[in-house]
């Protein structure tokens, strides 16, 4: 597996290697942050939920006034040509696009450039199975836009850096009212009295494509499902836990702020689910 | 004066062109926004309120867990190269600082490389007087920690370029309570019954270093300071309203969401505050 900086990754319409990707310091991402981000999951060599990913991002770039750059063939080229190039069966695929490069100014003009990368994370161990993760609690920081996948991931970074120096996987954001919003990078789900309680979307979660699929699978498969705010004692008092997310899929959570969740081993509503989950996006390609 | 693209900037050690000056797309200020960032006012030739910039730096830098890259003398260094070669009398220096280059993981190592750069913005018309500016409130969307200057400056592009769009030239925030935050890019005063009236300083505004200076001015020019929240209401009907920043010092705001500040002129309480301020800062070269 090649190291980030000998990977083939795609810029502005050129193939190159990592080491030689480079952009402007007065890129708008590089200044502001301006900028939006899908990351999408890859299985037996196929991307995972495509066309809901490329919604997604069309929705970002939309929210932000950002003109979206490409076809749906010319996001499936680069997908492909990356896929096969890092030779990537299993792994991570991850698209970035600015709204480009012009002298700082917060005010952006109409007729701007974006600029467009992407690479890849190759998962070197694709048969792993589902361990039980560990989480942290960390007070949500983020800004009131959490619908819209940007490049402002302070936020996320404080939170997953807390939850990594207390020895947990990943961290669990806790709204300023107690409510549990999601996790540091995954959408975060609670099964309690046989019922999958998922916080309902609007502007203070990311409208995680994972989150959707699973969700569908789980009506599919005759689960009660609620749609509603938990706080975090509810979470610590589930009978299981979980999280989703475009290169975990579905995982389970057996331990949060060194409390076990439920028994303390994967539950099994989340193992039925998961194992749904990837025949579901497998019998989609 | 050198489009941006032709002048002097800095980059990790060297002085190159501004169209040369690239950052891979691996590094953590392109990916997370994890990076911090100073601004700061050039006047005669001489960079204004050097040491307080300096130690507001090394306080983002710190919150943040990042490595302090540079000695003082090697940053004034830096700037004053910048300014001797950009042929700058007035205008604003440009300064980031971001974790590094690592492949794209939400935990961040603790022995990364900061990267450095800085550029310069030449104000080719250093005479101007004040001018009353417009400002157009809009919902303060950024997060919960806005005494850290990074580069996660989504929520000011959205309410800049909103107040820039109705024809306004600053965005005037207002946070989910009513009370006014700052502006997009500066802080904000207004002057009630003889009493200057800012906002104390936590972790709901920037801590900003014009501000500091102008309310030791104010002080010492015997103005009485209220230092207290305040709404969007009170500054609509305030005897005069006005801005601090790093690039502007002290600016009167004439009108705000279309209706007149006080007489609609700037006001003498601004006015001789920005002249002092300028004094001031002068006095200290």
């Amino acid at each position: 597996m090649a190291s980030y900086l000998e990977q083939t990754v795609y810029l502005n319409g050129a193939y190159l290697k990592g080491r030689d990707a480079k952009i402007s310091i007065f890129d708008r991402g590089v200044l502001f942050a301006d900028s939006v981000y899908e990351g999408l999951g890859v299985l037996d060599g196929q991307v995972v939920d495509l066309w809901n990913h490329l919604a997604r991002l069309r929705r970002s770039l939309s929210q932000l006034n950002m003109p979206d750059p490409h076809t749906d063939e010319a996001y499936v080229a680069i997908f492909n040509r990356l896929i096969a190039a890092n030779d990537m069966d299993e792994g991570f695929l991850y698209l970035q696009i600015t709204r480009g490069v012009a002298d700082r100014n917060y005010v952006y003009a109409q007729d701007m450039t974006p600029t467009v990368f992407a690479f890849v994370q190759v998962n070197p161990d694709p048969a792993a199975p589902p361990t039980g993760r560990s989480m942290r609690s960390h007070p949500d920081l983020r800004w009131k836009r959490r619908d819209i996948k940007t490049s402002n991931l302070l936020g996320q970074v404080m939170a997953k850096t807390a939850a990594d120096q207390a020895g947990a996987y990943e961290a669990l954001m806790i709204d300023d009212d107690g409510h549990v919003t999601e996790g540091g990078a995954t959408s975060f789900f609670i099964v309690r009295d046989r019922v999958v309680v998922a916080r309902p979307v609007d502007n203070s979660i990311l409208h995680g494509i994972t989150r959707q699929t699973m969700l569908r699978v789980a009506e599919e498969m005759g689960y009660d499902i609620a749609q509603r705010r938990f706080t975090l004692d509810e979470a610590l008092s589930a009978d299981e836990a979980f999280l989703t997310g475009a290169s975990s899929y579905v995982e389970p959570v057996t331990e949060i702020d060194g409390q076990p969740i439920g028994s303390g081993a994967p539950g099994a509503y989340t193992l039925s689910l998961r194992a749904r989950y990837l025949d579901a996006v497998r019998a989609g390609f």
